[in-house]
């Protein structure tokens, strides 16, 4: 008469369950695509023709112009914050310390940001910041580093910094036209939201952002420069990965255990983009639902599928690839499992 | 070539769209039920057999022996404190103060809670209360004023307080019964989970949990004592509706501005049971993935389906039936919407 297994999932190709006791409480259906860099479609789970707003895991590609223009060489753009251009931070004082220093040694200020504000995403973070008496800025908006970096360029070449959020400001221009050269699409005509931190957010069929990422995994078909540009972003992103997001993230977890075999970004409404240069693969994923629990662990059961997963990466990232549910009293309650073909 | 329409989700009975700029960027599949107090289902979207832990949402039925076993009027408890046994509450210092005032009152502390400690669920009241150079305690976890009902009935009972989380104590099994009451079920061998909170949280199918909130919203049928129990605990919540939840909830600006025609209680994992006493009737609704943004969307859709939505009602709760998503410039990005036959 009760029926207690959930039906639901079975049929879905690509499901990641949140179990409670005996049963499964809730889950979430997850499409993905692993591509190489001539756009041959490995795998792929659910319709990934599908165009998705890829948010923030893009940002290793919209950081590429801080680089090709010349301004990160021009405006001596430390290895640590090219980190901090393609990050979503914790908002630590880490991240905000490093915004501040970049925006006063290229002649600006917080004031400069056109990210808006919003209290740490890391709650110690914030609550820290409550304790000392003091309310956020818009260098703690966890896009912060990524305006720094679209400041950055803008004053290279000597374009109005002010309005660099907006689709027509060269600044985006170039971002946009980085995206059609990665996906090999026309994006004129493609749908245009409004991203958290107020720049555009694109949408692009899932397959072709895994074709991107793979692009930038792998750059060795692509212009001498531009894979230069690709190489020295991922190297800055392993090799300060507390910088790409903070203390208890999978981001920094994974991309720093993985030594540059993984470089992961999420995105908001449960994207991520993952490049993998030694295999020259890219990953890209949804939860459909926008579910940051569910992308995670997605996006290990793909790692390991691929057999890139070592001891480290093991060590660092399975709290977020294989999540023990915990309740107010530290008890066990459940767990994730991601459920695929 | 690019797919700018989301197919998934147009086979769902019943679906919540995440809209932002001109396409839909997530969704969520949403089972509901709506039942008399005879178990005739009005009308059902989703597979509403499946069992569902139910969580929070079941508070209301939870406070029952709270009524019935004498101890509410033995212990001079308030309506204010009835409505905070109900609660999923945000940690408020009114909140807070109540459960305090309400423990010592019956020669009892915050240790004597079980329920484990978190920071308040209202970041303002977090942020407030580490302005202040304070942690939480066990009475802001937003289950202690159901847990000082708890201990209330086990003082009125002679029963020992210790323990009083655990399926086996006289507490939860009063409950078990309360719910085989209502729901004309056996469940000696229902799947059973552990809560947040750490009590039992124990799966139901969903019709039957729309039976259940049916009868506690019609409770003409039952005996005479249960109904007089149930019609107290639905005025309780009408009446201090800031009590079951707090500010900038859903519960507490629902509840207060329906008056007592609509008695809902939302649950983790994006749960809603909502009792309508003037109909007869009861709802029982759950978001797939958990997402409480969902649930609550979800939830408007059906009342206004039903026509008892009001112009209280709509001004106070439009704002989460129908929510307008900003960005952190507070900028118009997005909406979110229900999508059923």
């Amino acid at each position: 008469m009760i029926n207690y297994s959930s039906s639901d999932f079975a049929s879905n190709p690509f499901t990641v369950t949140v179990s409670r006791g005996p049963i499964v409480e809730s889950h979430h259906h997850v499409i993905a695509a692993i591509s190489d860099a001539d756009g041959k479609l490995l795998r792929s789970w659910g319709d990934v023709k599908n165009a998705v707003y890829l948010r923030s895991a893009i940002k290793p590609l919209q950081a590429l112009p801080l680089v090709e223009t010349g301004a990160a060489d021009a405006l001596n753009v430390t290895e640590q914050e090219l980190s901090l251009a393609c990050a979503s931070h914790n908002g630590e004082a880490s991240h905000v310390d490093a915004v501040r220093d970049w925006l006063k040694r290229i002649g600006l200020d917080i004031g400069d940001l056109e990210c808006g504000t919003h209290w740490p995403k890391y709650e110690p973070a914030a609550l820290e910041l409550a304790s000392a008496g003091f309310t956020p800025t818009a260098a703690h908006n966890n896009c912060s580093g990524k305006h720094s970096g679209f400041l950055s360029t803008a004053i290279h070449m000597k374009e109005a910094t002010q309005g660099y959020i907006d689709l027509d400001h060269p600044v985006q221009q170039r971002i946009v036209k980085v995206l059609e050269d990665f996906t090999d699409l026309d994006l004129s005509r493609a749908p245009i939201g409004i991203d958290g931190c107020s720049i555009p957010t694109i949408a692009i069929p899932l397959e072709k952002a895994a074709l991107a990422i793979a692009r930038f995994a792998d750059p060795s078909k692509l212009e001498t420069d531009r894979a230069i540009a690709c190489r020295r972003i991922q190297t800055a992103i392993a090799k300060h990965p507390h910088m790409i997001a903070g203390t208890n993230r999978l981001c920094t977890a994974l991309d720093g255990a993985a030594r540059g075999a993984v470089i992961a970004k999420v995105g908001a409404e449960a994207v991520y983009l993952a490049a993998l240069p030694e295999l020259g693969l890219g990953i890209a994923l949804k939860s459909l639902d926008g579910a940051d629990r569910a992308a995670e662990v997605a996006l290990g059961a793909l790692l390991d599928d691929l057999g890139v997963m070592t001891d480290d990466i093991h060590k660092s990232a399975d709290p977020y690839f294989h999540p023990i549910l915990r309740n107010r009293n530290d008890i066990v309650v459940g767990h994730l499992k991601a459920v695929f073909d």
